[in-house]
């Protein structure tokens, strides 16, 4: 398997990083060292969690009969993976898409799981994007979530478990797979509502006073949609299958919780391309805007030149050094061509004054 | 729940915020402090309004045997809703799409009503557009609406009921949802009208005199089309479903009149689509009339430049001080000189008649 | 019903009016005062005719074993529409349909008869497009066409009728529907003759000598295929609905006419986007013809520009009043700096010349 | 029938006489002045050609127990259309669109043939584009195709029955079909190899240095590309609808060969949209040129102008003829000027140097 | 068969040479004078391997019991593929597929046998993109593959079917195909990673100082990406072929492999246009940095004319040699017009400063 698993990963590897450039940073900070394997098993009575024990304990906890949640931080730890994987019969071929990190979302309905992939932003400031892969396998009173980086988006729904207010003890693993994708998606609104605020001040900007620095800017947010459509359009057919529910993974009850995270994709991707409009009239905008100015800096300098430069042509005849130029000796030769010259720049003001260049 | 719910809800409210801009306005005007409900119970033979009550007993006088269209104002006081909701059996997530006033339109079909959700808009004008959240539920001999904020737009069907014209009281309450659907649709169209009369006149300023001001104010309409698509266009949908009428909640006779507001639907969807063509039509004539008028700026520039300034230097030749300049000292050197600047000034004259210049 | 019908029809009219514009004309020529009925009884063995006769007195002499053609000219007479509407059954939404004369072309399959509306262009020249509303209701034994204005586009068919000659009285209704709506379908084509004659006569333009008012033109065509694709694009599924013939009320055998005239529909919508991909590439060409222009005018700057300026300046040396300037006493001062001037010029213009200015 | 057909005939004739404009001639060459019909009727054992014979004759000599192939060339002789269409039972639509010159490629599967007609191209040179109507219809064991002008484009395939080579003999009409179509195809791949030299020479061009010519020649290639596009993509559906043979005209072992000449318009038409992305990629490639020249002449401009004007401004200071100018009386005043010029040259020359503009 | 097909054979190569322009080289060094046969035989017990043998004798040596692999190293050895062909019972069509080296990526089920040709990348380098047509028949226990040029992308493969390692030995051919398809799809990531590093690098060359070269790159790219879609697009619909597996030529439990490899070409695609967005956003950057200077230079050009002009025309005024003009007497006349000068020139760069031109 070595030979064209293992080029085609680099390979692969080395595609994401040129598409995501500078955008997707080389995740120094959120990488795990080490794989944290956490367990939740709960049913209506009681709730239970462990942590920091040695995988083959933890599985072993496993109780078919009540709920159970088992979380792995971190994909560097194949070992692990793999006797997870021993434990509940995932494909070798499945485990590949959970530590494919730039696999694209999609929902995969097997045997006897469903198998979920879908990214995480979990940072997006000026400086960079970060996103994480998170893939999920769901099966009889069993959920396994796969976390490419630790994270603290999921504690608010660890804490519920525990402290057993909401329904979310009542109900099967397929509605805790509900409230972890819910809080996934979530998590894309935080991302939209920083580019509306760039796109706000951009477009504030470049009404007052353009620059180049907001067509860099704009062109930047253009990227960036570019990014986000590759990682929401196909979250779209992820949900989807899930709401249609063909092989019944989900408990009827349920479908329209599932439902309801796929209007709020629609929702995403409808604000997407409202903002990618959005842009491309920004980028008419600012084009308009220079090409006004620029209009203006010609005006200016065809008025100064088409005034100044017959006027000089007169001023450089009297220059002229022959001998027999009677004007010279007129009395009044030089207030007669201060006067030629007034008209001449009068009726050239009134010219550009009749056709509304100033 | 609150966790993710809440923390999306900001997001969302923000984003959409953005997204509509100074376009959706605070809802400083229309916003209700309290909200009001409202209970119009009807059947062909009598009918009786309840208005000022409270809400239980509101509830308590739904006799299902009649008609009932229960009317609220305002989406401020949950307590209300939730009452409501448990009278109805409305499940929670159908609370929060009646309560989240930016959700897209749509329809979805239930149990044991139907429920769908529109926008209606209820001012237009120079300053800003101001839309409300409806949504209606409709069950067997009852219908409810939810308005964002308090308006005038049902009073016309509200008097026609208790005036028992028309057929409205002979019939079940998804004809009265119809009627109010329809007056909703009929909304639009002022809307379109304001817009048409908007492009007429940026149409006639630009083929007179563009200036930077028409260019703005067609990227304005620019981004109010981008804004209405977002609204009518999962409309068409919205109502397309009530069309198929799949499961039954509208009567058979009256699927007809659901044809004809998803007709004029997309009329409407035509409508604006012809529009956005044509402002791009009107772009293109902005960018040509200026890009022609900075033609003929640079047209005079050239032609004045290149007239004046060989003259100019033959000028500056003779005004030079060198002692031996036989030119200088003959007769009619002066006169000579201006006989050869007329030459150039008439050859260049003609030469710009042939090319057509001016 | 007066609220909100009334209401949507005036703010409907006003859309349609703003979006045609001065396109569609107010209809003063050929609107009419009064609304004409008109009767042909016909089958294979005799025919009659029955004109300016009250309404009541046409319908009683229907005979609904024989085939009749009720043609109404003139929309303005509700009165007389409601009494046809009675005597066949038609519902009071497809008469406002009817009415409508801004709805879109469509089909609509009733209980029994089959109701198709369209648009026919009567008049298309420089100055205006005018088309009229033309609907149709298919019943046994019985074609209703209703016109907005008086025209003769279907005297031929009634000639063809009252002269036996053709199949055209051997056959039922839904062959005559058929040649009413090809008689119609024929009329696009002199529109689509017309356009196509001006986009011929602008190319030539352009490619000799173009000006702003050939793109004026250009934008004009483009809006009249904005206008046509609105009119043209719903008629191809109209007609296809007649193909498709679900519901049988179109005869097996004359089911190849109809396919015909969707062959004719769909040569027409392709004509059209050709037209308009060759309006584009107009627009190209245009533009690059004026920006070619623009560049040779800016050449012819620079070229008198940079030559004679720095010989402007050799001169202005000269023409300094220093005392000592040795080469002023030179004694072939003056013609050295001559030839110093002819060597720059020489110079520059093969400069131009390797550059391949001119 | 004269009215409508009359008129609605020579409409189209004109509308697509604009459409090819130039492009296609006017058929002075090809057309025929007399139709030629000929019968090859073959089977396995034996083959006889009839041609220069009176249609009846050679009608009466199709034994419907042989293969029989009945080419018509040229589609003027009404009459003889008429007595083949009497023979073989068509109806007088399906003649209408083998007379009808302009009909765009379709097949059509009636009660027992087939019915198919498309274009082929002739003659296709710098100067012209020529292309023929050609139609067929496919019974049981026989063959019509019917050829608006005269060509040689079937002389091998005549040839080949003659001769027995080949299994052409061997099976039915059907076979026969897919030969006469093979070759129709091929003959559109000269024609886009035509367009690829001439796409080839101006991209050569352009990159060297581009002209106004260059461009008239993507915008010729452009017009060329929509008008095949016109005749190729409904191409398309047609050879689909062969394919697919849902009542079974082509015998099933035959449908291998359709489906490859379907591959092969398939093929086709990706190189129409391959060649049309290469020709909008070459207008990018030649509006950048063009501009990047502009710069150039701007830059050299200002360069210039920047230089020489304040140098002329000192000149013209010392030129000035005031009694008090101390500096004229200067020993080194001249010296010192051209010194301060010198300077003046030098830091502008560096400025450039230092922007990078030379 | 001669006429038509070698006829339109000569023109598709022909025509795919053009599209393919420099882009495709002649093939001078991958081309094979020889065809190389190659047959690896193996069940899960053993292998054996025969090279450099007659045809005849390693098709007898096929062994319809055991796995067989029969690989041919170039297409010219006409000869060689007909016994294959007989052997196998191909069909001519089929076999015309494997000799096209034009021919687009497609799956064909045949009647026992499965069809699939597609392109090979081996070479992509500044230079130039070399790849290759294969075609592979899959039949029961055997499969054929065809290879335009020897290559050694399979040798990894071969050696781990003589190794045993890895499940492929005890898998049947189908699993192989899978794995040369893969092999074959992993070619196309390394392609893609090239272009994305010269993406990378004239982004930001043109951040930084763009030239036209660098335009002429992006071009280059751009056409780089037509092509690539020409061999990728096609693939993405002949490998779900394969995944759908309507006629059971995949086992059941390799299905999924296939659906790993569409997973892969389906991210191609992604990454395909997501790269042609970035080049279209690069283009606007470029543009818009190119016209930015330029409008640097026209604000300089217009600044120095506008200060200096007048200037020039108050030093031309004094200039003029009239008897009398007081002012060139006065004692102070020459410091007056040098203030005044001085005045001039300060006012014009307050100017230029209020309007930020600096």
């Amino acid at each position: 398997m070595k030979f064209s698993k293992g080029s085609r990963k680099s390979a692969l590897h080395k595609v994401t990083e040129h598409l995501t450039g500078e955008f997707r940073t080389k995740q120094e900070t959120g990488t795990l060292e080490k794989t944290i394997i956490e367990l939740i098993s709960y049913n209506e009575e009681s709730v239970f969690m462990e942590e920091n024990k040695p995988v083959d304990e933890l599985l072993d906890q496993c109780d078919r009969k009540r709920k159970n949640w088992l979380n792995v931080d971190g994909l560097t730890d194949r070992n692990m993976i793999d006797r997870i994987a021993a434990k509940f019969d995932l494909h070798h071929l499945l485990i590949e898409d959970i530590m494919n990190v730039d696999h694209q979302p999609k929902t995969d309905e097997l045997d006897d799981h469903l198998f979920l992939t879908l990214k995480m932003f979990y940072r997006f400031d000026e400086e960079k994007i970060d996103y994480e892969h998170i893939s999920f396998v769901l099966g009889k009173n069993y959920l396994l979530s796969f976390q490419e980086k630790e994270g603290d988006i999921f504690s608010g729904i660890r804490t519920r478990i525990k402290q057993d207010n909401g329904i979310i003890r009542k109900r099967g693993t397929d509605y805790l797979l509900y409230r972890l994708v819910d809080a996934i998606v979530d998590s894309y609104y935080s991302v939209l509502e920083k580019i509306g605020e760039q796109v706000e001040s951009i477009e504030e900007n470049i009404s007052k006073n353009p620059t180049v620095k907001d067509f860099q800017q704009i062109q930047k947010i253009r990227k960036e949609f570019i990014y986000l459509r590759r990682v929401v359009y196909p979250l779209r057919e992820a949900i989807n299958k899930l709401v249609k529910n063909e092989n019944g993974f989900i408990d009827e009850n349920n479908e329209k919780y599932f439902a309801d995270v796929y209007d709020h994709v629609i929702h995403l991707i409808d604000s997407l391309d409202t903002y990618k409009d959005l842009t491309s009239t920004m980028m008419d905008l600012y084009m308009n805007t220079i090409n006004y100015k620029m209009n203006e800096v010609m005006k200016l300098l065809t008025i100064i030149t088409t005034i100044f430069i017959p006027l000089s042509f007169v001023a450089g005849i009297y220059g002229m050094n022959f001998k027999h130029m009677p004007e010279l000796a007129w009395e009044n030769g030089y207030y007669g061509v201060l006067a030629i010259m007034g008209a001449i720049f009068i009726m050239m003001i009134a010219y550009f004054r009749y056709k509304k260049w100033f």
